[in-house]
């Protein structure tokens, strides 16, 4: 991958908010719409996503019972022009929740907050459940002829 | 359901051509922007979407191993506003191959080119397979506390 995709990419994670988030129902993909927060300087290894659900949706129980999900973060369609050349990247993850008693929570906690004050007053609410999603790989469409297969390290790598 | 939910779970589907497509890679969740068409004359029952994919792609592959898919369409986050207020809807699907020797074939890639002209010359790349995702239930949120679960029947009035 190129540095102006490795750019890119980093730019579509970070100019979004909203993302397709995938999870196990009973065994069938379920996909959803969350909202996320990455958080670069975890555990000092790959960047991770932070997502905060609550117990109401069934996104939340999917991956209680089963953690591999897909986040799929795309530059909106707008209608014009050709969406199949806007920025895509599916990621492939697995769920962690962060329990309010741990050491990551408060710092986890800050992090979503500062990318998403309207959403802050949820920590309030005890049916959410706070997690992060730890990439496996990734697979990013920057347009017509440039799809790239990530590792967990390549992500990283273009987040720097 | 309101007669204004299904005019606003209605006016969502048929105003987007791009959704997000769940599907199953070895049994975890794989999420990935497709274009649809919907057909809402089909077999006599439910209205279906049309996907037409490639086999380069891993969600064709994912499809023609495991037909269980989940499709959500939602309107586009510009950054602006509640983004936790925009509609969407996840559609449970199930995808079947429409043979390019089927009666289907003709009368399906008619409705899918009428609404993505500008996707038409794929049909004549051997790499395609042409899908209908068959709703089994839908999820859909029209807003704040306007969450609704609908069976195929619900989807099919909504859509009349």
């Amino acid at each position: 991958m190129h540095i102006e995709d490795q750019v890119g990419l980093a730019a579509l994670i970070r100019g979004q908010r909203q993302a397709a988030l995938g999870t196990l129902a009973d065994g069938a993909p379920f996909v959803s719409i969350v909202l996320y927060a990455l958080q670069e300087d975890s555990h000092g290894g790959p960047p991770v996503f932070l997502v905060h659900t609550s117990r109401l949706a069934l996104h939340t129980r999917n991956m209680e019972a089963d953690p591999r999900v897909s986040l799929l973060i795309a530059q909106p369609d707008v209608g014009a022009g050709d969406p199949q050349a806007l920025p895509r990247v599916t990621i492939q993850a697995v769920a962690q929740p962060i329990p309010r008693e741990s050491a990551d929570y408060e710092r986890s906690k800050e992090c979503y907050v500062a990318r998403l004050p309207d959403a802050a007053f949820l920590f309030s609410f005890s049916d959410f459940v706070f997690f992060r999603l730890v990439p496996t790989e990734a697979r990013y469409i920057g347009g017509f002829a440039k799809a790239f297969t990530l590792t967990a390290e390549q992500i990283r790598e273009a987040l720097q």
